[in-house]
């Protein structure tokens, strides 16, 4: 088992530091392997599908890659959520699985299933190990492949990468012999990719630069990055730029970013989305939430349309795009402050694009602030609470569906400017939100790290807390309106006579058996003159997971978010 | 969307009655297409996981098709590991996942994962409809495809075949236009094939009959089947053959089977296992359990090993397989039955093969019955008393890894007439077990169904519990030793000093709150003079599901289990 043994000297060499370990027998020799080298930190989870995600939520948080271990059969296939978020997402994780050897797939003998490429293209790469190592070429294909797994997984567009590893019995040492590990293995280290913007782009570049007034950036999800934010302040201050920025681009600390566009969007009248149609529109990141800025943005195409990034798919999400240049952020950007300004001012000016966007943004932010207090205590004003009651320095997770659409709807500002967001967007499913947010604590136990989540995403994600690691940093809300609220405040299901038996799926729990049984603080708020002293309670930091209840009704959310709406439209009528 | 309506027609037609429904907006025409359409069973299911297994239960008590539906994104994936179950266990599936038009994959527009062929060899087939309705062939490519899948979904080797159904907005019928259904949509009736053994195969099994003298039958994981259980204890009778019948064989009725295999070949010395090496080796079914069976007869390998059964996939499981006979057990044994008693008698009784089989599994029934009351109280024991008292008419389900190994230690009798065994050894995951019997419970509510469980597999599927449906006929029985107690059983991992950290994988949870949350009854053993009482109170029909939980440490049944294994080996060096 030698260069089986070595795969965690590899890993340990290359830096990896969080290893999620599923019990199993097949993978006994992996375990061995990562437990007995000595430099891990090792979390041990049994349910799959919870621990892949709390892999993920680790490697989120770390920004390294982390090594996530099972033995054979469905063990493996119960990874599939998390390794399809993580591939969307561009997060690094290296999968183990342990297998029987190839001649026995198939042939009745328990705990087998057809492990080879089993995530498809849901992988960067998928790798079969050699079972048999004898041969010395064995040996280094072994070697081999574990270095380029590594540089795969976190290379300029990070993501999961998977081992198969077929092992033969006895699984475990002969005679309870010791493990050795050879400290020389080969390492290949990666210089990543460098990508620079060619004289050619810099050219095309200016010269749209100059053709077109009408310019617009649209930030996509993207984790917190200083440099960047810095840079695109700038910038907007010297071009005079507006900035689209859902709460998951993490620019909240941008002054003047457009945050509410898809509030305004939705109700606006066509003279004047024909007003913010823009010629030039530059985008970077990953995808938005905003629906009614793609459909705006796909309806009203730009004239040219960049998309900046170093990612290998090139999606067409506004169905506008024209050009892609292959370099980061940071560098469009960086070159971007070094042009001219408009050479016509006054053509600028007159356009004034950007502040029609900043009005409108200015007035749907008013509307927002003064909606709240709603007449009635609902799950959006929760939401608005909380974000205006956050600590600066906080992970805010979202979980999908309705709590991220709140939250962007509410928006950060730069008061939050050590706030970072993270959501599961790259699939946009509810099924390891929790888990995620474990994993982030997981990885770093010194900071904050509180979700807002509904109860179904909640409630199918339990699991999370089926360990033995203590989460003291761990701040859950729950907006518990026993369904799926957001079948009744999107159009379509919500005029269905099925909407509640089939769509809505009532259930009835809340987080009160689960808070007991983990020993999890539960805070509840069941009136308008509790919120300020449970929110308080929820954010102290008195070493106890806590999560703060506000159950509601999903007719009054509806009626809340309707009125909303219905506000937003007036301001367009009156 | 009539072609999309009309998939609901013509599941109804070819007789699908249950529909397994997880919601979601992407799935909305299909939703409505099988609400409305008004001859279905729907139930409704939040966790695509547990649903996956509630509808693969519901399909394996039915011996029907379940259509199982979900929305675009991860919640297909999260189906997988119960997809793979049914492909190896053999259960029909008609998975219909709602997807965006391909033109929309990778483009980052939510919940979008790469749908097609997303499976790989775990179903039987995958099947992309068309996403356009304007040219006729599209309609007849509909209809084709949906009645192909019904068919292949359940013929004579059924399995999981996979739909993804690619949906253009608006999904919602503007206005709310009624959904129409034509009745008259055309059906593609099944035939199923007719094997039957050629008279070449005939006369080379008659050759081996007189052949070979010491003629050993092996009965694999198969449903309960009166009629072929009749003619093999006809054979058993007419030809003394004996019969290798694991608990999951479900061949409990048959008289003079060879159930407790398991347990004496582990300990019987050589001499022994020589006199009962097969020459002509016969098996049929599934995998067994035993993996002494396993290790015997790779060891001592038949020369002749006919396997009998339609299905396709060829498993040579003792490396000694030399003929496959694509025929029912049914027609083969029946053939079997007509042939000539051998014509050496005298020849036959000097062999005395079937009695050497049978005087070893006289005396280890005679041993495990006197095994217990052991010293203390364990799980074993619980397994015991449970069969013994566990009434006639009702389905057992065994859950992986401990439960159904006890279980099949233990065996069932003649007894127990009308008790259908399952478990689900397709992967012999612990990943849906319960779920797996909340399908049974829910496709026939008359029947009593008990699950024999261990706690890792309890917690993994908790959330078969999360619906709105009552499960008056559940009952489960918790083996709690608060870890993977199967580690500390087998040999290997039991000596490494990582055992409890990175195998046992300790946890704290008892049923105790998920009861209280669910309302069901919580009866709870912790001292053998409640154990009558308790068991009298468990199997009670009052109208409630209930859950007989008994904690024990993973020591006590290491030491009890140990102790077992001693009394079986002692019987040999006596």
């Amino acid at each position: 088992m030698q260069p089986i043994y070595n795969i965690a000297e590899i890993c340990a060499q290359k830096r990896v530091k969080h290893v999620v370990l599923c019990p199993g027998s097949r993978c006994a020799p992996l375990t061995l392997a990562f437990s007995r080298q000595g430099s891990f930190s090792i979390k041990v989870l049994s349910d799959e599908r919870s621990a892949a995600f709390v892999a993920l939520g680790m490697a989120q948080q770390s920004k390294q890659t982390v090594v996530l271990i099972c033995t054979s059969g469905s063990a493996l296939y119960n990874f599939a959520p998390a390794v399809a978020e993580a591939f969307f997402s561009g997060i690094p994780l290296l999968i183990l699985s342990g297998d029987r050897p190839t001649e026995w797939i198939g042939q009745q003998d328990g705990q087998t299933i057809f492990q080879q490429d089993i995530f498809g293209k849901h992988v960067k790469r998928f790798i079969q190990l050699p079972q048999e190592y004898a041969h010395p070429d064995n040996i280094w294909t072994i070697n081999r492949s574990v270095n380029e797994a590594l540089n795969l997984a976190n290379n300029e567009q990070p993501g999961p990468v998977h081992i198969n590893v077929p092992l033969r019995e006895p699984l475990y040492p002969v005679n309870n012999q010791p493990v050795h590990f050879v400290k020389d293995v080969r390492i290949i280290n990666n210089t990543p990719k460098e990508f620079l913007l060619s004289d050619e782009s810099k050219a095309l570049l200016i010269k749209h630069w100059k053709q077109y007034n009408k310019v617009l950036i649209v930030a996509g999800q993207q984790p917190a990055n200083r440099a960047l934010t810095q840079l695109l302040q700038f910038n907007i201050e010297k071009h005079n730029l507006p900035v689209l920025a859902d709460i998951i681009s993490n620019q909240h600390k941008l002054i003047q970013a457009i945050k509410h566009a898809d509030a305004f969007l939705g109700q606006a009248p066509d003279s004047l989305k024909e007003s913010l149609h823009p010629e030039l529109l530059i985008t970077f990141g990953a995808g938005i939430i905003a629906k009614q800025v793609k459909l705006f943005l796909r309806k009203h195409k730009a004239i040219v349309h960049w998309h900046i990034g170093t990612e290998e798919q090139q999606a067409d999400t506004y169905q506008s795009l024209t050009h892609t240049a292959s370099v980061s952020p940071e560098s469009f950007f960086n070159f971007l402050s070094t042009l001219d300004k408009k050479e016509s001012f006054d053509k600028q000016k007159k356009e004034n694009y950007q502040q029609v966007w900043q009005l409108e943004e200015q007035k749907a932010q008013a509307l927002i602030s003064g909606f709240f207090p709603a007449e009635m205590l609902g799950e959006f004003e929760m939401v608005n609470e909380i974000i205006k009651q956050l600590p600066n320095d906080t992970n805010l997770h979202l979980a999908n569906s309705m709590s991220v659409r709140y939250a962007n709807y509410v928006g950060l500002t730069e008061k939050h400017s050590s706030t970072e967001i993270f959501a599961n967007r790259g699939t946009s499913g509810i099924d390891g939100c929790t888990s995620t947010v474990v994993g982030h604590c997981l990885a770093n136990p010194e900071k904050l790290q509180v979700l807002i989540t509904g109860d179904i995403a909640f409630f199918y994600d339990r699991n999370a807390f089926w360990h033995s690691y203590a989460l003291p940093n761990l701040r859950i809300v729950l907006l518990n309106n026993h369904g799926g609220v957001i079948f009744k405040l999107i159009d379509g299901p919500a005029d269905l006579k099925e909407v509640d038996e089939y769509f809505v799926a009532k259930q009835k729990l809340s987080a009160k058996y689960l808070c007991a049984e983990y020993g999890i603080d539960h805070l509840v708020i069941d009136s308008r003159k509790k919120v300020n002293n449970q929110i308080k309670n929820f954010f102290e930091n008195d070493g106890t997971p806590k999560i703060l209840e506000i159950e509601t009704d999903t007719n009054l959310n509806k009626t809340i978010f309707e009125s909303f709406k219905k506000k937003l439209k007036e301001r367009y009528e009156s």
